[in-house]
């Protein structure tokens, strides 16, 4: 007398339950373990038609919905823990499930966040998932937005852009760059890189972080205001990857629209002068690349943004929004 | 420089983020302080069209999407500790979102249950709302599912089948019933009423329990495989409100088809025969009513539902399937 989705459940979902706490996937609610840390809680949803397209493979769709949460965690400092998962389908495609759930469950492996529980339903709409990840930080430690100084240096993981440009190739098409750059901007727009490592870094020396989801640009500006500072960026010095500059070159894209465009899912923080060799340190253990991008000035305002030539650089928008 | 959910979010979600974990909604993630108790984690969508109709007002919304999990959280025996919420919208239509804001801002303030966070994105398809909802229990305490044995009472709270009738008399309308017990039938299904304050006696008094949400008789059979055992119903013990009675007689709907239907939102539960006075009582205590409508019996197969006239009732199907 199992109903249709339990079945699904049991089949795809369950393998993915490791931990004690989901109970299986049989029981009406998980448990996380009582500890002495913080529970760091944050919720992402994506959606078809606006965070990924309509006939992404179902694998990349699985992990970027838990990457994005991912990224989120490790801008705050914190050890993932788990995570729970609402599933809108408009059919019970079994096919597509098996390769969403495998894929999922090899990113949870991966990233040490095991699937806890879920909500599967359906809808007469677009795919949408929404996921609400756990992660652990000794008690107080988790990194706000709101702690940037004056003096203290900006700082973002890997490239910016990337995704950007790929979303630009899978919409409109393009003849330029080779294959495989191509891909690559492809790819970093399908499939997130989540900082994962770079958490216990940014816990121990940075003032204030947020991870880059909705534009560089946007996103600082936002670090600045609940911190009341605002800050001065080198365009140069905006870390890009050898696809971005080719893309760039051949104008597909602009400075000013990478640096506002999302989909980065890079750690963006502030940390001070005298931590910065350790913070670089720490994460060079962890291989995980960060690039100072500028400095935090007293004041407020959004963040200026120089170019090469030192002109302050303007933006007609700093980030995606949804309305 | 703010983006749109973020101006939306802080005009309306914000008053309701009055736990100091929510860090006002301006940062990227909330904080559960850590504590010796477990923290029950339950998430459940609601999604247009599928869990309420399309044109429902958006205070039955808001309303209906965290009550159904904190009707999940009270048959867990544990307290509100807070939620979070991802709500997808076509549209940021500001009457809408007050109204929405406010109605769930009352019920968070009535059953103590915060807002801690969130994700506001749009979406082409049908308004879809995801919460996750967050409970404290002492450590090792969650009441599971699995734990009935035979010879325990089966109870249900409140009555059953009246929002199967709330949802037949929206889709199809009627003439039967007077308006007042119509309209007690459509609230039941706009709005469920979560058994908040029987989850202590149901944490100290219970074997197994589960919330009843996609119908009486297919939730029990769950009860009763996870457990392990099998259960015998009395028919005409299950508990009925005025209004159902009358559109039972009129023929609106048969007993068979109040028992599978969805959106009860009670409490299900096994207690010990040695437990049931002082259950009953703690109950009483908390003004939730409770009734006893069944066995469980050793064995395997799903409950059997025995009518007034002494015989099992057949069912065609035990509960809402989304697949």
């Amino acid at each position: 007398m199992s109903s249709g989705e339990d079945e699904l459940i049991a089949r795809y979902f369950r393998p993915l339950a490791t931990d004690p706490g989901a109970f299986g996937l049989i029981d009406d609610a998980a448990i996380i373990k009582g500890s002495s840390d913080d529970l760091v809680v944050t919720t992402d949803a994506v959606v078809e038609g606006v965070h990924f397209l309509p006939g992404d493979p179902p694998q990349t769709i699985a992990r970027k919905a838990l990457r994005v949460n991912l990224s989120d965690l490790a801008a705050k400092g914190a050890a993932p823990a788990g995570f729970v998962l609402t599933l809108a389908l408009r059919t019970a495609d079994e096919n597509w499930l098996k390769e969403f759930a495998n894929a999922l469950g090899e990113d949870a492996k991966l990233f040490a966040c095991p699937l806890l529980g879920g909500d599967t339903v359906s809808t007469p709409g677009p795919l949408s998932i929404s996921v609400t990840a756990f992660g652990h930080v000794p008690a107080g430690r988790m990194v706000r937005r709101s702690g940037a100084k004056a003096g203290d240096v900006v700082l973002v993981t890997g490239t910016i852009g990337d995704a950007t440009l790929g979303l630009a190739l899978l919409k409109h098409g393009s003849e330029t760059g080779s294959p495989a750059a191509q891909n690559a901007l492809i790819a970093r727009y399908r499939v997130p890189e989540p900082r994962v490592r770079i958490a216990a870094a940014v816990r121990e020396h940075a003032h204030a972080a947020m991870d880059v989801s909705d534009g560089l640009a946007g996103d600082l500006a936002k670090l600045c205001k609940a911190s009341g500072v605002t800050a001065e960026i080198k365009l140069e010095r905006v870390p890009l990857s050898p696809a971005a500059r080719v893309g760039l070159a051949k104008k597909l894209a602009t400075i000013e629209a990478l640096i506002s465009g999302g989909d980065d899912y890079e750690v963006l923080c502030t940390v001070p002068e005298s931590s910065l060799a350790a913070f670089l340190s720490a994460a060079a253990a962890q291989r995980v690349e960060a690039t100072a991008i500028g400095v935090i000035r007293s004041g407020d305002g959004p963040p200026v943004f120089i170019s090469a030539t030192g002109r302050p650089v303007t933006l007609k928008r700093s980030s995606y929004s949804h309305f």
